[in-house]
């Protein structure tokens, strides 16, 4: 349940979140009365058994029902034209219940994913940890100098597994797709971040030690009151279990003075000091600088790489001949100054995101080639599903789309194609689903919006976000810069449109009303259809009519030689639109490390007396192709062994010798926890063995032979298995372990 | 000229002078005398002759005669023991009387790069950017907000240029290398840029409007007032003329005090608004932030990616087995605040930088595979052709480091490899030079320093910096941290080392001298072999000896049970020791810049009416590898397109379809300004033609061969010659214009 929770500000999506401009649910939390207290008690008596489930299952249920009948309610007071009052009543007690809905709802899906394994989890995540620090994947920056939290350094493996992965995004997305790549600096000026909202609205609330100016997220304070209350408090009332459950629940939506009334009532401290702590209070998540030697220009660390692409959009779409759709896309570094990281990889103050901004048409978004992804079948949790509180559901994606769970072809499309590319990558297909946003997890002007969650020992982790943003942030832009980010449609012929003409005769008008001219002017102008053509048919008849201007306070009377109204027919030959925009986007940096923790397995030696670490990365990923172990120390294999190395080189295929003496097994074990799939072991000067890192089945090729072998296995070319199939096996004399 | 002194402050080398620890040359410029005052009429008299050029050349060399008579006057001095008053006097002419020969020399040295195009350059350059930015190859950052000085995006043909570069970057140096590449954060605290040096000298003098604030560099508003004065008053006396001249020869090496001299001296104003102007001071050019919430840990955006790799040398060094020599690399991102950009990409607050250091034994910087380079022959320009003002001299590689030019072979290979890497990306052999630091360029404890400098329209421009920087770094993180980054010589077999042991007998010593015992301890622990073995005989043969004590000042009598000293034969097994490091630093956005200059040229059109811009960029670093074109619109060439497009996918060939009905010369000049080698023209079902760039020749090719060519062709396995060979030519009936 903490796992789901704490993702949910993840680095990927904050974005969104953030990028959100309707006022947060959260403020209304202090003041609603909480729908289904009766039930509290259930709730509470529920401790850590598989009738747990059900029983929350069955209320779940029940309380869906009650926020149906709601429902129907505030549909027939509308249909009656009930008091305005009544019906804001009700729709109000129906937001509630929904809240409350929503965080059993959650309760229960986190329920349902833990399997009671919390503790072996942890000691898997510490077994991919230790593995991953001790042969340098990655360790803490700056480590001689006792390191900055969330600050983390790739190292050699981690590196190049890095590297793989973006350079196969680029592939996947960019060359496959024909997008048009940028790349723009991570240094921002002020005035971009204020027009995107980043400025006013990327904040996490903050509590200070009042004594020493320690600060910590109000958020985690509270949350981790609440865990430890509920865990190592086996006496607490049920009324107690049950409110800080809802805490638990509700945290995300809580403002800062209920997040600041909680901690008050708990009495909570500072955890290091037990110092008295300040109101809750935001703080801007950007790393903020100054540009140029002034210090009269403020500027950011970028949060996103997306605001890089919607500042040029205008060139972009020229770029591609003033025509939709197009995407662009940008790879680079963001930056996100955390109160306090949590999470090693996963909650970081620097990353690195991969994004995509897809332009399209708002009243097209078909793809011309999602008919080539249609027919994929994967794990889909639609909003529905979630709130019945049913697991998610392998699915089409041609029917998700058909059906109208997803909303359009060109986020299906993009959906599909992140399926894709995240498997090659050796994502497990069954710890992958797309999770749609509920309704109040998006931004008003979202059409849609679905993360690609990854199960890790953190639980569901959202490491891409797809969204259809609508036109929010061209028009954001353009509201600010005054440069019009728009796009045309030419119509192919010139289209006929009847429009509405008002012409004001201002001198006789001058004449007539003097100052309060502009006035009256405005308002016939602002006449829609009906208006106007009453007003015509009056001045028609009479010669003369009253007109109401509401700006003025007054009803002045017009003659005919005042204005003139008529409906003109107009040629009109193209159309003037700001673009939707479909944004996937990727948080490299967390697929990796769900990446890790997926192809981790260890596996005991023949003796049984230890354990080995394996990766089984995709040779796509894998940060060394293969090595080269000369069997024995002598001259002949070493001279054989750089030739091999030499002909791998030239083949472009990253690999290493290891000259030293020790035992092959060592060796092998050696690479396996780097996730080197193949090793080449010279132990004739003519003829090699390649093993592959996970079967250990091992066969026998020529010097010749080895790096083509190795280049089409690891290109994927071939299989493993047709290679078997090719050549002599070779059972090994000089045994694995 | 002004561009070579332009450049000793760039982004890539600044990291060099940064660095340097020694008391920078300038300090001592407003003392001095200026020698070879004498000369001054006959340099103000010059003007842009051929003459001029042979005048100064006989000047650089007399000065450079009276340099080394007066180095022989030191020698001479030192050998005589004379007072360190008159040596230092000595030593201090001759310092500036190199000085001064080197502002001449560097005066010859523009001379003779000037080929009097001044004009044409500025249009050549003018046509190469109009192209770049209409072509989006860059534009500058933000735009629609009127843009940031020194921040520019990479549009779509120049994004794919730099991640080509990059790609080869690390192909040709990582993976070919083998080294151990590292990503680190951005985000540095500040006591790493603190022991590095670069929070206290990583500076530029800056003037401040003192009515406005407005900022500027102090050494470009000397310049810009000198340059100005030379060239717009043809009536400046003769000594003015040489003044001005002698103050822009020696820019660099004004202090704060010199600079600010000369500013009141000129009565030079802020160029804006004419207001007085502050006195000089440093600026530090680290954009600066604020680690966490508390803003209690200041932090910079790196300024270069090194400090990275040794923070984390100990675990780099465990990670290659505890052995020397080994390199680490580093690609990313580096932030410089400059103060007033100029020099278009050239000088950006933002850019990329690829950074290798290598590690090795400072008693063996031999290279084993320094033989696969030694027989390259290009441009070096070493320390004395610059002081004899000869030009660079076209040497093979393995001579330069056999006479010692270049310092050893480690450096040697790595200036081969840069070099292959640059002409391989495009860079013009001819343009391309390795130029060795003077020696008061460099740092005190640096070995050798080169710069790779390619010639652009802003003059030679360097590009990579290749430093042997000895111990220095590691040792400064070693002393800041407390952790020793140090490695280990163990040797094969123990090694028998004769130590002299003196061991005081406390005891005996307290006794007799209470509180002087520590000072006299201390001194005998200090003395040399002589001195102890002198003391041990006397203790010896008298069985006391008397002992001169300095930091006493005192005459002390030892007795012999109070100290025994011995020779002992000890056995050692390993050395401890800072290993030197070899700094090659590539500054990709510069390199990109020059290759796209180097690439550029235009060609008329056939009726001669029309220029069209050509890139002729290699298949290697082409943005895009080729384009499809239906020559006609219609659904068979079209359908047909599509398949080819399919093939050169799977192929991995990154391309791009063109189905506008425009002529085909226009479609074809399209590309060739986006650098585009190949086109593949759609006139049949069956075969299409394929176009190369720069010959403009035509290939006739089967629709299922297409691909597979092209990749042949792009990915170097054949040259166009080969092809052209295999392959019917094709006589274009569809004119090329």
């Amino acid at each position: 349940m903490i796992f789901i929770r704490a993702i949910s500000r993840s680095n990927t999506v904050l974005n969104r979140i953030i990028r959100n401009a309707v006022p947060a649910i959260r403020s209304r939390f202090i003041n609603s009365n909480f729908g289904f207290r009766y039930c509290s008690a259930s709730l509470a008596a529920m401790v850590s058994t598989d009738m747990e489930v059900e029983a929350l299952r069955k209320l779940v249920m029940e309380k869906q029902s009650v926020v149906e009948k709601q429902g129907d309610a505030v549909r027939a007071l509308k249909a009656s034209k009930a008091a305005k009052e009544e019906i804001d009543r009700a729709v109000n007690y129906l937001k509630e219940l929904k809240i409350d809905l929503q965080s059993s709802s959650r309760e229960l899906q986190s329920k349902l994913s833990d399997d009671g394994a919390a503790l072996s989890k942890e000691a898997f995540r510490q077994a991919v940890n230790n593995t991953l620090e001790r042969r340098l994947f990655y360790v803490p920056s700056f480590k001689i100098y006792r390191g900055v939290a969330g600050l983390y350094d790739y190292g050699p493996p981690g590196c190049a597994v890095k590297a793989n992965v973006i350079a196969f995004w680029r592939q996947h997305f960019v060359l496959e797709e024909n997008m048009l790549e940028v790349d723009c600096p991570c240094v921002t000026p002020e005035v971009v971040l204020k027009a995107s909202g980043h400025v006013d609205k990327f904040t996490d609330l903050m509590v200070k030690d009042e004594k020493t100016g320690m600060c910590y997220r109000a958020d985690h304070l509270l949350k981790d009151y609440c865990k430890e209350k509920l865990e190592k408090d086996p006496l607490l009332p049920v009324d107690k279990v049950n409110e800080l459950k809802q805490v638990l629940a509700l945290l995300d939506e809580l403002s800062a003075e209920a997040l600041g009334a909680k901690i008050k009532e708990y009495g909570i401290t500072a955890p290091d000091t037990k110092n008295p702590l300040s109101d809750p209070y935001p703080f801007n998540l950007m790393f903020s600088t100054s540009i140029g030697p002034s210090g009269l220009s403020p500027g950011y660390m970028r949060p996103e790489t997306a605001q890089g692409i919607f500042v040029n959009f205008k060139d972009l779409y020229y770029y591609n001949g003033n025509k939709l759709p197009f995407a662009a896309a940008q790879i680079g570094q963001a930056f996100r100054n955390e109160i306090s990281p949590r999470q090693g990889l996963l909650r970081v103050r620097e990353f690195t995101l991969a994004e995509i901004e897809h332009f399209v048409n708002p009243d097209d978004k078909s793809h011309p080639k999602f008919k080539n992804v249609s027919n994929l079948e994967f794990l889909i949790y639609s909003r529905e599903e979630q709130m019945a509180v049913k697991p998610p559901v392998k699915i089409r994606l041609g029917d998700a789309v058909a059906k109208g769970t997803i909303n359009n072809e060109t986020l299906g499309y993009f959906i599909g194609r992140t399926y894709l590319f995240l498997t090659n990558l050796g994502i497990d297909k069954e710890r992958l689903r797309f999770r749609q946003h509920l309704q109040n997890e998006m931004a008003h002007y979202a059409a849609d919006c679905w993360d690609a969650e990854i199960e890790c020992s953190y639980g569901w982790i959202e490491c891409v976000g797809l969204a259809d943003r609508s036109a929010y942030d061209l028009k954001a832009h353009t509201e600010k810069s005054g440069v019009p980010l728009v796009a045309h449609e030419t119509y192919s012929e010139p289209r006929e449109v009847e429009k509405l003409v008002i012409t004001p005769a201002k001198r006789e008008m001058g004449m007539a009303f003097k100052k309060n001219q502009k006035m009256i002017v405005e308002a016939l102008e602002a006449m829609n259809e009906e208006e106007a053509m009453d007003l015509k048919a009056r001045l028609e008849s009479d010669g003369k009519a009253s007109f109401e201007v509401c700006t003025l306070g007054q009803t002045v009377t017009l003659t005919k030689d005042m204005v003139s109204i008529s409906k003109e027919i107009k040629k009109e030959h193209q159309r003037v639109f700001t673009p939707s925009v479909i944004e996937p986007s990727f948080g490299i940096g967390r697929i990796i490390y769900c990446l890790f923790e997926h192809c981790f397995y260890t596996r005991a030696s023949k003796a049984g007396d230890e354990q080995f670490n394996v990766f089984s990365f995709p040779p796509l990923v894998a940060p060394i192709k293969c090595t080269v172990f000369p069997l024995v120390q002598n001259e002949k294999y070493e001279r054989t062994a750089q030739i091999i190395s030499k002909s791998l080189t030239t083949a472009g295929i990253s690999h290493k010798i290891d000259m030293t003496g020790t035992s092959i097994g060592k060796r092998y074990a050696r690479t396996d926890e780097l996730g080197v799939p193949f090793a080449i072991t010279v132990d004739f000067e003519a003829s090699v063995t390649i093993r592959e890192r996970d079967s250990k089945d091992q066969i026998r090729v020529s010097v010749e032979e080895v790096a083509s072998v190795i280049k089409e296995v690891t290109e994927g070319q071939s299989t493993w298995a047709d290679i078997l199939w090719r050549y002599p096996t070779h059972t090994s004399t000089s045994a694995d372990e």
